[in-house]
């Protein structure tokens, strides 16, 4: 090992500086959070090999978080494009950046990514192992267990933060999912590479066979184990079945393992869920893992919306967040229809912002309710640019302010003239004593 | 009366052919819907004045509607881009439409648009009331308690299908308002103007005064009555307060009387609510209103996204929705800015639209998830063209998948040839047996 790991640092007493930043932006106690995260309630990903990365806690009690998914297709390799993108999540606002890149020449494009942010950046290694294989021999599943491995300790090398890792999608998931009948099957990218290679191989998961040795990698450089959910719905209809259970419960045993290994650990989940069922998936996955951060994808509340997942994601999301989810993987418009570009990305953030933040005003988190008193404050007294400058996006407030308003009309250029609180405001100036609370 | 009203038809045991196709389009029976329309639970808005009108089912156990809110502003006057809205408005499939115009010649507009129109349309007609008082004279308020029942009844005369009417809104509701000490008071325009009326002529609201006057005329060409909650609240802070629920208390009362005067009635609800008393608000509202039809604006569950607003709205509305509310009103993402423009009643509809699906899913409406289930098979056997037809929005869809998609790759564009259906589906025409529900 080249360092202790952050619950190592924290099972000795000591309190690292980043700890404590991130408890001030929390508007927490260090202490607390120190507990939280040596609970596995809250973990803070930042790998010991690379750069300095901004101390974010996730977890239980803090702010709900929001991460992008950026990365090339097979079809769609540009480096620059996905700087680009990189750029749009950061100054939107994102919490965490994963890079998802399937094409092109991807330990070039993850690294340019990796050196420009400082986020904390989480990469899926199966990606990379399956695209290498394809390269060398035409098959994603023709590599050895050592090769998977292999790949993520070259992540691990180059100061990735988090690793997606399917390690929960065992033989016994797969019985589950063949009994079950489901509508769509398998639609996540790692989890179905995994299903590829263990159906092909006939061996069992060598991330579940060899998990004491993927955690030894993880905690070589204190990378958060994000523990994928490979048999994650592909649509409404298949969310919450036997399948999707039992990795969740594996998933489960396999965070204690992790955090016992001193490798901090958060779990992934669904995806496409009903509206009605969200609340019970985010309980029983709190349940089930011991309250470890519970990271979704969305979730998507239905199915029939391409063009216009940000909006389904978010809706799902701020139910999800309310319900205790702690990170928020955004949803682009571009969902089931192609690779987001730039823009996708910007509004992907900021609608996943807006679920992020509806949730913590039902959560109670610190200071959220404040924000939007703030704003009702500006409203109040018609002030245009605090009301902008309080927006969760200054810059589309401002612009679509700037493209409507008309000059010189008091109330806004919603109502003209006839603003009601142009209306009451002036009429109370008659009787101001009749409505004292105005 | 010009003839018996759709509730005095179906107590005389009567059952109009509009029933009928409402009941067919809902996949529900028509003597069921002829029986929740007389219980109150359902409202079918058709003048009897007018044109003919989209048999339209509005309540307890039907697909959830959405409304969209057009109209002129004094700032910005034509009836030309208000015509364009109504077209966006009714091909992004809105179920009901609402004027608002506040500017320009009201009647000439509200009269274009009618023609135009076969969705059930409404108005509030204290804006024209107000509109031309100030015209008349500068002041909003200067008008007789006669002039707002004029008002009422040409606009009953043109054909208007449904009506909101601020008649809550009385002294003991602004006395609760005073007492509670809100951030932002009055935001609903018809509440202002009302409140600014009853203040300065210090009389009680002539709606509520005289409300079988108001039912009378409403009676007279068959107009559902929609009670309007002019004390909503203005932003999160202020919801769920003893000003709305007074105000909300009244209106079921009110409720009561129209049905029993054989006019149709739904009752408005907010507004800015934080996600976690969306549940509450909505239940509440069933409660004390017996179970009438319920009809929010949103509800928006943060303050701080003006630019997202109908992300915000669409959070809301799905979540409203599942917990009863039948009836959306759209909110653009122009509110708090500036008036929407024809993209943003387009985008504001499909919002709307998605937000009720969610809900109608997770009520369980007949055929909801029917939908989902149609699309997540043409998701699965890869077929574009399915998925584009069952998008909510076509247009949209296609638009973006043309943009985004590359010639002769098999699997999305979105993961190219690393699609995990594919290799799922490649993988296991090698060991078909292993997983059979596949």
């Amino acid at each position: 090992m080249n360092s202790l790991t952050l619950l190592r640092k924290l099972e000795d007493g000591s309190l690292p500086e980043a700890v404590r930043v991130a408890a001030d932006s929390e508007r927490s106690a260090a202490e607390e959070l120190a507990a939280a995260i040596l609970a596995g309630h809250v973990v803070m990903p930042a790998s010991s090999a690379g750069r300095k990365v901004r101390p974010t806690a996730i977890g239980k009690g803090m702010r709900t978080k929001v991460n992008a998914n950026i990365g090339s297709s097979s079809e769609a390799v540009s480096a620059d494009d996905e700087a680009g993108k990189l750029k749009a999540a950061v100054s939107a606002g994102a919490d965490a950046v994963m890079d998802l890149s399937s094409g092109g020449d991807l330990v070039a494009i993850r690294d340019r990514l990796l050196a420009s942010c400082d986020l904390p950046f989480g990469t899926v290694p199966i990606y990379e192992a399956a695209s290498s294989a394809r390269e060398r021999t035409g098959s994603v599943v023709d590599m050895e267990r050592e090769d998977l491995f292999a790949v993520v300790q070259a992540h691990a090398d180059a100061g990735v933060d988090f690793m997606t890792i399917h390690a929960g999608l065992s033989r016994a998931a797969l019985e589950e999912l063949s009994a079950e009948g489901r509508l769509m099957d398998v639609v996540s990218r790692g989890g179905a590479f995994m299903i590829a290679w263990m159906l092909h191989h006939d061996r069992e998961n060598p991330f579940l066979d060899d998990f004491d040795w993927l955690l030894e990698i993880l905690a070589g450089s204190d990378v958060t184990l994000s523990l994928g959910d490979g048999l994650r719905p592909g649509c409404i209809a298949d969310a919450t079945d036997r399948a999707q259970v039992h990795e969740l419960m594996t998933l489960g045993r396999l965070g204690r393992r992790a955090r016992e290994a001193g490798v901090q650990v958060m779990i992934e989940g669904p995806g496409h869920v009903p509206l009605q069922d969200i609340e019970i998936n985010v309980r029983m996955a709190k349940e089930l893992t011991g309250d470890a951060p519970f990271y979704v994808l969305g979730p998507l509340v239905t199915d029939v919306a391409p063009g216009y997942d940000h909006i389904t994601a978010a809706i799902g999301g701020a139910v999800a967040g309310a319900a205790g989810a702690d990170f928020l993987c955004y949803v682009t418009a571009a969902e089931h229809l192609g690779l987001p570009g730039t823009e996708d990305v910007r509004t992907g953030v900021i609608a996943s912002r807006i679920a992020a933040h509806a949730a913590d005003v039902a959560k109670g988190v610190a200071g959220a309710a404040d924000w939007d008193r703030q704003m009702a404050l500006a409203r109040k007294s018609l002030d245009w640019e605090a009301q902008i400058n309080l927006a969760i996006d200054p810059q589309t407030a401002r612009s679509v302010y700037r493209e409507k308003s008309s000059e010189g009309v008091e109330g806004c250029s919603m109502c003209g003239e006839l603003c009601a609180m142009k209306i009451v405001s002036d009429h109370l100036g008659i009787k101001a004593g009749e409505i004292s609370g105005c």
